[in-house]
């Protein structure tokens, strides 16, 4: 892999250069020569030079070293280009062309061409159809994008050109700056992973922002995705997020589970922050700029205005976790000695409409020597006094000692400060809803996924469940039993029950197609003894069969009635990332109301520990209005042997165990089903 | 009431007039001179001239009429300043001086002997400490704001300055007008209610923008904010969230119902629009500005990029109202004909990164045709080719069929766009998410409100019950009928069993302390006959005095053990609205779900069923999985019943129905309790 070449490339050649402005040749060429020292070669067979520059009828001719190749010609020349390239010992290419997979059946046959002879000759290749590279501590913008980015820190790699553009254009106009850009194109070679794996390392990008649309390999995903985290911050914009969601389910847990949650309960297992919109993206990137790259959750607010404050503070309180910080009376009197009576020295600091600069300087002077606070919101309003400007450089002097976010509201009145701001390296945002927003996205970062399932998923009828003597072996085989005693006929209910002991006894029917038992009138509950429990095992099974004509019925499970708290615990296989576990409440509450939270596998037990505690309604486990606590490292020990048994067995599909009831002292399994893989 | 003098006033006196640019005199001389045709009189005793307007030493020295005078002077001379005026024959008058009720306790004598002295003389009145008022459609700036809106149709009130100036700012650089502007300041008499009165009947506002911190006269409040919605969309942004969230609370209901969410139920009973951002109240603006004023739900997306489209799709997607539209073969047959053969037809049209306007042109064309699609959001990201000028004067030449929204995405490379759009009178969105944030708020106004209870409320032990015989009556008057036989003494419990036939029963003792009738053992369930339950009378009367020494206990009342959906009914007063009636699922889920549904009294039969409906478990209620329905119809006249009984009985603070067991045959009532107002 020769991924450094792609951002600090020594000499480079353009194939595919060209004068007219109108040709991504032309954009490339001149992007090529904004910045830095590097050999530029144009590479074309129509023009004896471009842009001033010699060039070449093809990368062989060119006199010197050439250590990456960028390719904007039609998609069916791009591998003749590549072998060239190779005969040049060049080992890093480009590929801006598009025609290529996006394109069709002919297009993908050329993308694999293309990717054989890479691969052959070791080429490393971006693309194809992508924007490109850059990297703005090297002056280097090898892309055909409208401007090259700020200099700053966030590294980005986008799945879309096009959301490439947008943000770095809107970047550059509100002072946000990056380190290394890269536009993936089709990923024929290189995908977000290496590149994850790249930016992990490179001292210059202090945050990493991740827009996509797919991940291949799930596994190696999460594990570099952990990488990064456990060095800076990795921002993802995941997209397709509704399409996601719409895969058919066989099972309660698939329902509890659709694949965007998976996606996002995965990102936040690896410390990733998952971020919804663009304009929660947006505001990050301030954030970043700002130099802000871990949670900062006491706020405290010095503004001009009162109604804006007020809508800040709310913000705030009801954010999920940020809190606005207190002042004790020492402070107080402090911020007194810098404002006029008037002044309010709660928290909003209000400085009042006429405040000048120096109002803000006393109470930024104050507020950065607390202990207690993480960062301060500066709002600015445009009244008639206001001196954008001169508040601005106020914010500038003061900025290093705490982190203080500028929100100056409004347009062109207050744009002399935001220009002043965004001159010195800051930022300003537009509203403090904002800021607000990427401060509890970073904040909450780490923390539980919501849960929202999709109203469209699909159940599956037809899948075949694993044979019931051989799931049951199998959980045994990791520690999982599923209680009671199973009778295969009728004659066998009298043993069962004497192993069992007293009733009243629950009963249900086993058997590959009995998927929706309710449904199918395949459980009675509450039966007395034997004599009973052979009526309703003919009742059963004459409702099964009418419901079902051809079900097999395989035997029945009796149980003694089960109490305790309703759980439920599965595992759904996901396409990318393998055994999601799902632990939740069981029952109708929970159906209609799905709360539950997710591991990607494995899944130790103290993890499965935090995963429970996740819920929403975990005070119904954990002991609410002085009830007894429930026995949750039985619960956890289930949740992380379904782990292991997902991933010693892939042709599992899916896995319920529900209801699992949680007592104070165990926890019972009471059903399972397990579905095969098709 | 002389509002519409304050909007367009024929003549004007500025008291307090001053050239030095410095001063509030000054900003509200040039403002007013800035257009129309009216007389501006400066009033002031220290010049000769104010901006080159003769400037007279009083009021009374004016010659000719005046119909409203501004104020900015010292606040103490203000009411000698109002008394003149009425000499004057001025019927309305702005007070922007600050130092009133504002300032403290001499402040607030100052204004109340401004308020008596306006009354005496019939003076209509806006202020004091305000900014002022504006009409664009007069050319009228009766403030002293920095700049003038831009000439629109939004009316905009608002209880703070400092936001009214900021988003005003906001609104002219991003092409956002208004109609008429008033900032309250301190209310002293003109409040929201009259300028939500005036706007409603104003031709020119076709959407009104409320900003409010506090709302004096709910009753008026929501009979006005009805009346507003029959006409125009109304959108509230609320001040002070987090703070009315953390009133003491002594019953289920008052934890359910905490003041910010009544106030949110309460607006969107009347149809008012509810936001929580300045980012949404932003984004909404400019859905007014294009002339949305009505729900648009199916939404067709076009692109020149894949990314953001698909972010959008997302959005839409997992919207609580809005849907992508499907288009038939007809309409993608239609789209391939204006396309190039790569472009997608789907939902969103991706019309490649090279697309100029006619691209957008022949979508449009197509789209604009179309009944099933509500609204067109038009994506423009800054590519190579892209021409955003042209677009955007496409975009504004298909203006008029069909809502279109432009998503012009980026800074400099796409502004002359955004120019184009603003100078026709259109405006552009930052951001995807911005756009779909708004249509959904505007969409899903009419919706459920969210109830999110805030964790810190103080449940209060020092509550006043009612009697139980007084309570039982009352309810009994209003034809809900709290089950079971009361024994008042042991000796009464034979009876009381004689009248419920077969057991086993429940008994709960009640007393006015008696409130959290779990944690004192005052319940006992599942006891089989009389003799059992003397036994459980001395024991329960144990474990209550050992609790609460001192506890009376009035009796106890007897039930038959009940089954059904536990539901819980209830009131709380809001010092504000009055009565809500709080409807949810019961038990120990619901306390930790909280799952409710409010509206504010009187509440018929049939609206109780809407609000009903309006909670997430319903399908527990509605018949799930095939189960029985409940008799919604018998919950529905609890809570209608309720309603009235609260309204009729100002004394009752707060009232539990709890649980109540809704039955596929009625809705059984099994405990009750009602709080005495103190």
């Amino acid at each position: 892999m020769h991924i450094d070449t792609l951002f600090t490339p020594r000499s480079v050649a353009i194939v595919g250069a060209d004068n007219d402005p109108s040709k991504v040749g032309y954009a490339l060429m001149k992007n090529a020569l904004a910045g830095g020292t590097r050999e530029v070669y144009p590479v074309t067979i129509s023009e004896a030079s471009v842009l001033d520059h010699v060039a070449y009828p093809s990368v062989n001719a060119i006199p010197g070293d050439v250590d990456l190749v960028i390719i904007a010609v039609r998609a069916d020349v791009v591998p003749t280009i590549l072998r060239q390239s190779a005969e040049k010992g060049i080992h890093t290419a480009v590929v801006i062309s598009a025609g290529f997979k996006e394109a069709g059946e002919e297009g993908a046959k050329l993308e694999e061409e293309m990717v054989a002879v890479a691969k052959e000759h070791g080429i490393t290749l971006l693309g194809p159809n992508c924007l490109g590279v850059m990297n703005t501590h090297a002056e280097w913008n090898g892309s055909f994008a409208v401007k090259a980015p700020r200099k700053g820190s966030i590294g980005f790699i986008s799945q879309s050109g096009a959301l490439g553009t947008a943000l770095l254009d809107w970047a550059d106009r509100e002072g946000v700056g990056f380190s290394k850009f890269v536009s993936l194109g089709n990923e024929a070679q290189l995908t977000e992973t290496e590149l994850l794996e790249y930016l992990r390392d490179d001292e210059e990008t202090t945050a990493v922002l991740l827009y996509v649309e797919q991940v291949r390999d799930g596994a190696r995903f999460l594990e570099l995705a952990k990488q990064v985290t456990s060095k800076k911050p990795l921002i993802v914009l995941r997209a397709g997020r509704s399409a996601r969601g719409s895969a058919a389910v066989a099972s309660h847990t698939g329902s509890l589970a659709p694949a965007d949650a998976v996606f996002e309960a995965a990102l936040r297992q690896v410390g990733a922050i998952p971020v919804d919109s663009l304009r929660a993206l947006y505001s990050i990137t301030k954030l970043l700029e700002l130099g802000i790259t871990t949670p900062q959750q006491t706020i405290a607010i010095v503004t001009n205005g009162g109604g804006p404050s007020v809508n800040t503070a709310d913000l705030i309180e009801t954010s999920r976790s940020l809190s606005l910080a207190t002042f004790n009376d020492n402070t107080k009197d402090a911020l007194r000695a810098v404002l006029p009576p008037m002044a309010a020295v709660g928290n909003p600091i209000d400085v009042i409409g006429d405040a000048g600069p120096d109002r803000y300087d006393g109470v930024l002077s104050v507020l950065e020597t607390l202990d207690d606070i993480d960062a301060i919101i500066a709002l600015v309003t445009p009244q008639m006094m206001t001196d954008p400007a001169g508040i601005a450089r106020t914010v500038v002097a003061h900025r290093g000692a705490k982190p203080i976010l500028p929100v100056f509201m409004g347009g062109d009145a207050v744009s002399p400060g935001v220009h002043a701001l965004v001159e010195a390296g800051m930022v300003s945002f537009d509203s403090p809803s904002d800021v607000v927003e990427a401060l509890d996205i970073l904040a909450a970062g780490a923390q539980r996924p919501s849960v929202e399932t999709p109203q469209h998923e699909t159940p599956d009828d037809t899948v075949a469940l694993y044979p019931f003597d051989e799931m049951r072996t199998l959980l045994d085989d990791y520690g999982v039993h599923l209680e009671g005693a199973f009778a295969q006929t009728k004659e066998d209910l009298a043993s069962a029950v004497k192993k069992l002991g007293d009733g009243p006894y629950a009963m249900k029917a086993m058997g590959p197609q009995l998927v929706h038992k309710t449904d199918l009138k395949a459980v009675t509950v509450n039966v007395a003894d034997v004599t009973a429990l052979e009526t309703a095992w003919d009742t059963m099974t004459k409702d099964i069969k009418r419901h079902l004509p051809d079900a097999v019925i395989e035997g029945m499970l009796v149980q003694t009635m089960a109490q305790g708290v309703e759980c439920i615990v599965g595992m759904k296989r996901d396409p990318v990332f393998g055994p999601v576990i799902v632990f939740g409440l069981g029952g109708i509450f929970v159906e209609i109301l799905k709360d539950a939270a997710m591991r990607i596998a494995p899944v130790s037990e103290d993890e499965a520990l935090e995963q429970i505690r996740e819920i929403q309604g975990i005070p119904l486990l954990s002991g609410a209005r002085g009830s007894e606590p429930m026995d949750l490292r039985a619960l956890a020990h289930i949740v992380s042997a379904i782990a292991h048994l997902a991933l010693d067995y892939p042709d599992i599909a899916e896995i319920d165990l529900n209801p699992v009831f949680a007592t104070p002292s165990g926890a019972h399994v009471v059903d399972a089903r397990m579905v095969r893989a098709q």
